[in-house]
């Protein structure tokens, strides 16, 4: 009963110590490439998700100011919800990322509570992706071929990084695979702030 | 993947259809004669259970005065979360209750993710419940014997409401099954609301 003995305030949240996302997204025309250069490179292939992420809105803050996001992802018959935090400095999109796993079939349950705690639906994103775990260089990293709904194609090159002292590194390893795997046109958008501003021009 | 097809907004809160907790509080010296009665009338116990609940506070409303409560509870070596809405008219306090298990230790990385969105810690409420599961009437009841840390002794009388049509009937039949268990000290606050009261004299 003592895990977290003594009280947390809000800005006790230990940012130093959560892992953080390291991650680029590259358009593509298709993923024929890539895969050749994958194969080629003996990367390995993982199991084929079809992921929906219901991305919500704060209550009271603005994450497209803030830069942070709070989503539930289903993934075939499982869910995790992630929280995202603003974007730190650097060459490559880095930020906290905590994920927790959802007790079977309790994603309609916890999307009720967090309804009642003013939280609200951004929108969805419903895409297939395809991933791969790839060694390179001393990291290794996840290369996902990702088909998404309303958006096309896109690469994203990603590593999760416990040990900050190793970032920078990471984060040129990053940009240095990119080039291997031949993909050059970066987006910097998530997939989210695509969609949503998709909908406003079609509005 | 098109469990929740449609989008929902903070305020298509299914309320009518989420299930309500109707309960009944009493002060009591100790639990020997509560315990006397219930054996008598054939109750039968449930598992033992030590309870810690953390009270959340919204990043942006106010619980106190919407009446609405959120908690993390760590039973033993499981976890559930917990939200509560506003007190519904009647004689006996009934709420809307929405309860979610949480994933195998996984109440470490909520507290984190609820802390990041603004959440922070009211207070917690440490108590070891026996409970047991009585008929009476027509429904069966949960009354709780709870030994509450800086509180005292109390007694709960639970029932969890589905059809909406039943509930003035269960409320009666609470007060009428707190009579026979011989408790008459109506406590009406929280054991949440105690504590704050506690920490405010004394500070």
């Amino acid at each position: 009963m003592n895990r977290y003995e003594g009280q947390f305030e809000s800005n006790d949240f230990p940012e130093s110590i959560a892992p953080l996302e390291v991650e680029q997204k590259y358009r593509v025309e298709s993923h024929e490439a890539v895969l050749k250069c994958l194969q080629a490179m003996k990367a390995i292939e993982l199991p084929v998700e079809t992921q929906c992420d219901i991305y919500l809105r704060h209550p009271c803050r603005d994450f497209a100011t803030t830069g942070e996001a709070f989503r539930i992802r289903q993934v075939n018959d499982s869910a995790v919800v992630t929280y995202k935090g603003a974007r730190l400095p650097g060459i490559v999109k880095t930020r906290v990322e905590t994920e927790v796993a959802l007790a079977d079939k309790t994603d309609g349950e916890w999307l009720q509570i967090l309804l009642a705690l003013g939280f609200c639906e951004a929108a969805r994103v419903r895409k297939r992706r395809r991933s791969f775990r790839i060694s390179f260089r001393t990291e290794t990293f996840t290369v996902a071929l990702d088909t998404v709904e309303s958006l096309g194609s896109f690469i994203e090159i990603e590593a999760i990084v416990t040990d900050r002292s190793s970032l920078s590194r990471i984060q040129k390893d990053i940009l240095e695979l990119a080039k291997q795997l031949q993909v050059d046109q970066v987006e910097p958008r998530s997939y989210l702030r695509q969609l949503l501003e998709q909908l406003q021009r079609n509005s």
